[in-house]
């Protein structure tokens, strides 16, 4: 009996419909009926979780708790978030319903074990960064995590908020391979894209390679939690 | 007050996804909170609604319905289905509940006649074409519908059905510019992508020219009824 997945969205709404697709890429399926049902609740009332953490914004956790709850009265037997920095407020999240939450940092930090990566350039928001929730998870793994310079890590969060959430900035006017660069030089073996809206950002930009997109990993994991069949056998 | 929108979504799931991306990008937003609400139910148990209008496949309005009302129970003030095949049971489905469910070929319909357009050229589903679900709303709407002859309506059906659904035949193998210089031999001046999925192949193979998306009409619509700020003037 396959499961439905719920998809605790809009963090921001694109990265949930990229999420969305990359459930069904991964799905060996050769017509709809194949396909795994997924509920989604694009909440974009939750409130920015990288000013939460940082700036004293407005807690998400009640709007990313209301998603959940409703996700669970749809049907849903399994959750999934496709925003890393909102995985800052797992716990809560994760306490107030009786289904499965997938844990995207965890996911990711086990499959870049699985593929034998020591160190990993992490490219996510300076909610993710400070918060730590990508160390504590890559620390487990025994994966080294490689941050960019406070100068890079700029450039990072104008690609996410300007480029890719605000749609101010033009993708290619922000110097992403400085960042890459930068990382590689301190030993970043690859580049984990940590932040669900980079790989809208970086497939946009064509730089997609040696990166390791954290939502396809979360995807793969979700298909194979609900029961479907996966069309890949690994997540990178 | 903004609306919440609801989408009857699964047929199919990268359809939902396309949908629901249209949305974002034609909604003015400079972060996500500007944009809509919207909840997804990508219900793959939905029957193939082609086989149920041809061939007494399943009956798809049972799923359909629980689908809407899933929704409504959920929040959402407004439905749209992203499959135009579906709207033979639009009225079974918009019966089914309290809040209004959009209709696309309408939609797209009277956004054609908007752009002056008089004889258009209707790349659908066999069960979309026989219902003639597209001949009354261009007919209200005063547009003439060109369809491809039989054997251009079983490369619609392939590319629909092998390219897209079941993604067991390459793309670039179906001869789409031959259904294109077959409508346009018999007078159409525009090319209709009046199913869902068509806006996916016609995207990956760069065939865009001249063609009007049905999808992106029911975005923009849907973005309006629910009070957000539309990005762009008009649905083509």
């Amino acid at each position: 009996m396959k499961k439905t997945i719920g998809v605790i969205g809009g963090m921001g709404p694109s990265a949930t419909c990229d999420l969305m697709e990359k459930i069904v890429a991964l799905t060996r399926a050769a017509r709809d009926q194949d396909h795994l049902h997924v509920i989604a609740d694009s909440n974009t009332a939750i409130p920015d979780r990288t000013a939460a953490i940082l700036h004293g914004g407005p807690d998400p956790v009640p709007e990313l708790v209301k998603s959940a709850r409703l996700l669970v009265s749809a049907g849903a037997d399994l959750l999934i978030m496709p925003c890393n920095t909102a995985h800052c407020f797992y716990d809560q999240v994760a306490a107030s319903v009786s289904v499965p939450l997938l844990h995207m940092p965890r996911l990711a930090a086990a499959a870049l074990r699985e593929a034998d990566i020591r160190a990993v350039g992490v490219l996510a928001t300076d909610g993710t960064v400070r918060s730590g929730v990508y160390d504590k998870a890559l620390k487990q793994a025994g994966v080294r995590a490689v941050y960019p310079s406070p100068a890079m890590q700029r450039q990072v969060m104008r690609l996410i908020y300007d480029g890719v959430k605000g749609r101010t900035v033009p993708l290619d006017a922000i110097p992403v391979e400085d960042v890459l660069r930068d990382l590689r030089s301190r030993g970043a073996e690859k580049f984990l894209l940590a932040c669900t809206e980079l790989p809208i950002a970086f497939g946009a930009l064509g730089l997609t390679a040696d990166c390791l997109d954290a939502t396809r990993a979360l995807a793969l994991a979700a298909v194979k939690a609900a029961g479907g069949e996966p069309a890949a056998p690994d997540p990178w």
